[in-house]
């Protein structure tokens, strides 16, 4: 029976990867909030693919980062220019212990320690069209929606499952 | 010194109607869910009023839901028309202790038990301009965002409110 088992792809990278990650994330996170957007983390888009965090502007603006944990992490994503057609801006974001040299200057570079982020490099814009804008900023909204409404009733999303 | 003091109306009324209005929320927005709404409490519109609950449907469309937990709560409500102004469709939502024919057939009527929901009545749709409508949904996804990343990152709300 291997229905009930957790799924992990590779246990031990997986962990040190996430702790890694996720710090950067949080710094990140916060200088997006200080700036007016609001985020959401491992937004599903319309490819399948996943972001790993989506921001939203004042008026709209929609950016797409990626976080970049380590050099392999980086290296082995061969896919970021895809974002592009989901978002007006993307950028990379890690820490100061993956050289920076290795991201492409085509896209914008966010540096995180942790608790704070700050963008080295600005990320060049592409307008999203109306109705990919429309489609990407729905499925933000309701992401960030379904999450709040799985933490205030967590009994509910049980009841939910099983319809 | 008063700037420390807990600000409370009148904390047993207050206290009461919180609880059964919890009922009557939970109950709808597990209903919402299921019609594969997202939504979002005490959402703070353009006019300055918070509506009770705020929905995002599937391809977009806006609701807009009052809880009324007692008679008195929907009788002290003259304003719930103005709602109108920032949703395709607006109900109010109750329970079975308060008598139906109160409530106006022009809006919605959504009935919970405290565990799930059903519409009573349809509301009428009057559907909302395009500009009207980004600017409520890009405030839907901010509010549900901002709420989930300060559920996950309790330490940067107390870092972001000194900024």
């Amino acid at each position: 029976m291997t229905v009930n088992r957790i799924r992990l792809e590779d246990p031990l990278a997986d962990g040190r990867q996430s702790l890694t990650a996720q710090m950067v994330w949080r710094g990140t996170a916060r200088l997006l909030r200080q700036m007016g957007f609001a985020s959401v983390g491992e937004l599903t888009l319309a490819s399948g693919r996943r972001a790993d965090l989506a921001a939203l502007g004042p008026k709209g603006d929609l950016w797409i980062i990626e976080v970049k944990s380590s050099l392999a992490d980086f290296r082995s994503d061969h896919k970021w220019p895809d974002y592009r057609d989901f978002c007006d801006r993307f950028f990379f974001a890690s820490h100061a212990g993956v050289p920076q040299e290795v991201f492409p200057q085509e896209a914008g570079l966010i540096l995180s320690d942790g608790y704070f982020a700050e963008i080295l490099r600005e990320a060049p814009e592409h307008r999203l069209a109306g109705a990919r804008r429309k489609a990407v900023t729905l499925r933000f909204a309701q992401a960030a929606a379904h999450r709040l409404h799985d933490a205030l009733d967590p009994d509910g999303r049980a009841d939910l499952s099983g319809y």
